[in-house]
Parts: structure tokens; sequence; C-alpha cells
């Protein structure tokens, strides 16, 4: 095949994760994005999503959460496939049609530093010009999340193993980015029956210390879509 | 790039449309989708999706509906991106990654003839067994235009552009493959104001005869996702 007629085929993942706020105390936690500074044309010293290009023996989601390891040493707790995004100007340099992932990782992994000057974390809402189009792509990443965090049981991927109600609303309202009535969530929650009693309590000596919950285990991590 | 380590990229469409019953009265109708008889190895003389390679200055969506008015005459009232199919195992003549997007058509133009032996309408739940991963893409498109129906107003691209509350649920009532409740459905369609009264009624001499409606121009009728 002539290589000015032919199209390449890229793999790239938005990774969402709950970190602390910069500026804040250790109470006030973000939505971020871990992103890669590239280091060649096009876009070189632009920062972009992780990704590489479709191995021809490798599942897309194989390569997707590979990448998402060898680039950021992040491995998701849930990774869906978003959209193919292949219009013919998205790249200078010829045709490459991306099929983008979005994963979620836990607190505790997103703590962790990364010892790499070319991978850093930026909160989702400040992001600076990327490379391509992955502006868009975040955009439309983010309204996936926001969509799918109202209407399906993926905010445990943002949580450790157990969690107070409290912290589970306090990932909704990052999210979704808006306040909740701390009793309507209690109630929506608990209607909605994907909740364990862990039976146990926050440690400490307080008079009466929040229940720990865990999600109920028949929740599934990994969403492949139709396969 | 060697042959042996090359990736494939195809866009292939799944189109759903209303098709009179074969076997019932005109009143009957059925949910039907267009196959193509493949020609050629791998699969020859199965029936496919209408699809065909990516081409390299064409966005996506765009090969999509060039190949679905090449292959079967069908221009979609609706066209959306479905899922990107790549399990390395889904062709037996090498890697090929499928971008797949799903179609509706409206019923007078799924009523035209097509004059080709090798382009066929099935029902949709009666499908033989198809080239590669169509039927398992086939169930997956079902789920997504029932998902879809419940939240969103596609229900209007397998309708004429007016159409009775009876002629909505009976779209409704095909696709979701459960009867709805007419009084209930009027109150829910009502209440969404999404369609506009045209001050017509049915043609004819009956006493109290059905009024028409369209939908409300602002519905979007093509959704490209993100872009």
């Amino acid at each position: 095949m002539d290589e000015s007629t032919s199209i390449d085929l890229a793999v790239s993942t938005v990774i969402f994760a709950l970190r602390p706020h910069e500026s804040g105390t250790s109470d006030n936690a973000e939505l971020a994005i871990p992103l890669v500074r590239r280091t060649r044309e096009p876009y070189a010293a632009r920062w972009s999503l992780p990704g590489g290009a479709a191995e021809p023996a490798e599942a897309l989601a194989d390569t997707a959460a590979r990448k998402l390891v060898e680039t950021t040493g992040l491995r998701p707790a849930y990774l869906e496939q978003l959209y193919a995004f292949g219009d013919p100007d998205r790249s200078p340099t010829g045709r490459v049609v991306s099929i983008v992932y979005w994963a979620l990782v836990r607190p505790d992994l997103a703590a962790t530093a990364i010892d790499d000057d070319n991978v850093r974390w930026f909160p989702a809402d400040e992001l600076p010009e990327l490379a391509f189009d992955h502006n868009l792509i975040v955009r439309y990443a983010l309204w996936r999340l926001r969509t799918k965090m109202e209407y399906s049981r993926i905010a445990h991927a943002l949580l450790g193993d157990t969690f107070t109600l409290a912290d589970l609303r306090r990932v909704h309202e990052i999210v979704l980015e808006r306040r909740l009535d701390p009793a309507n969530f209690r109630r929506q929650i608990e209607a909605s029956g994907v909740l364990v009693d862990t039976g146990l309590t926050v440690p400490g000596g307080r008079h009466r210390p929040p229940r720990l919950y865990r999600y109920d285990s028949s929740v599934q991590l990994a969403d492949n879509g139709p396969l």
C-alpha cells in the first residue's frame, strides 16, 4: 500500500482519578488527568493523551491498558471504549484513526508519584492546549463520565475498597460539579441496593463514627462493550 | 510495513427500518435489516453487513453513509457510531478493525425494492449465520437501539414526516418488543414536549380521525458523537 494512502491506527486513553487539590487542604479532592509530553513532531513538547500505535496481534483494550501502564505506571480499575476519532485532518502528518478508551484509577494508585518529567497530572478542567484533537476528546470523555455516573455504578472505581457514604457523595459532587443533598443521596444509594455494609466504622474515637461500605462484588469492574 | 503485521481498517453499518411483516397483514410491521451477500472469500456466499475499507481522505461517518448508498441505495435518517470491533481473531485472513455505525431508515425508502440479488432485507430477530462477528455486532446494535429509544428521541427516524400517536407507539412496541399502555404512552410523549400538533388529521371519513403530529424540528437527525 502506498504510504500516502494508508491509514494509521492508534489507541489512546483518557484516565480520570481523584487527587488532592494542589492549593487546598487534604479534604479537597479534584478530578485529574495524567498527560504525556510529546518528544517528537508533530506537536513536539505539547501535552497529549497516553497511547500509541495499535498492535496487529493485540486486542484494542489490551493495547490501551498496556500503554497506560507503560507510560504512566497506572492500572485502571475501569476501562471502556469511548469513541473512534477519525477526522481526516486531525493529524498534520497523515491520516490517523484513534480508538480512544477512558479509564478510572483508584486514589491510592493515583497518589503514587510518577517518576518521569514528561508525565504529569492536570486538573480535568484546567488543561493546556493539547496535541491533535485531544482537548475535544477529553471534553467528550468528561461528558461520558458524568452521564455514566448518573445512571451507572462506576463511582467505586474512583474510591478505595471501603468508603463512607460521605466519601461516595463527594465523588459524585466532584465529578458532577454540583452539591447533592446528603439525605436524598443516602436514600437513592440505599434504594439502589449496590452497597454492602461492612459492619465496620471509620477508626478513631468519635461518638458516632461513620459506617464503612463496599460495593457489591457482583459489580462489573471492566466494561469491554459488547465483547 | 510488512503485510503480515498490518491492520486493515473497515467501516460497516447496521441499518434498521420498519417493514411490512412478510406473512402478515399490512398492519403488521417488523424491524428489518438489509444484508449483503459476500461474493468473495473469506465467508463467500454468507450474508454480511454493508461496508468496506476506510478511505484515507474521507471521514468515517461519510464512508459509512456512502457505502450504505452504494450497496443498498438507502440514505439514513439517523447515523451514529456504534463501536470499534477489533478482536484479533475476528477475520480469518488477517487483522481487520471495523468501525461500526448504526443507522435508521424511513419506511418509504425501506419499502423501495432493492434491485440486486445479493442484497436482501431480513427480520432483525431471524438472521442467518453471518460473516465474521456480524451476528454479535447486530445484537449489540439492537441493544443500543432499544436503550436509546427509551431515553432519546430517535423513533421519528423510523417514521414519515407526520404520524399519529398510535403510529409512534407502535414503533416503540416493535423495537422494545412489548406492549405499551396507550394512555401512559400519550401522557409521557406529551410531557416530553418533542411533538408538534400539525393541526391535521388522518384523511378519511372517520367520526374522530386521529391527529397527525410531527417532531419538533430542533431535533437533531444525525448524531456524529462529539464532532
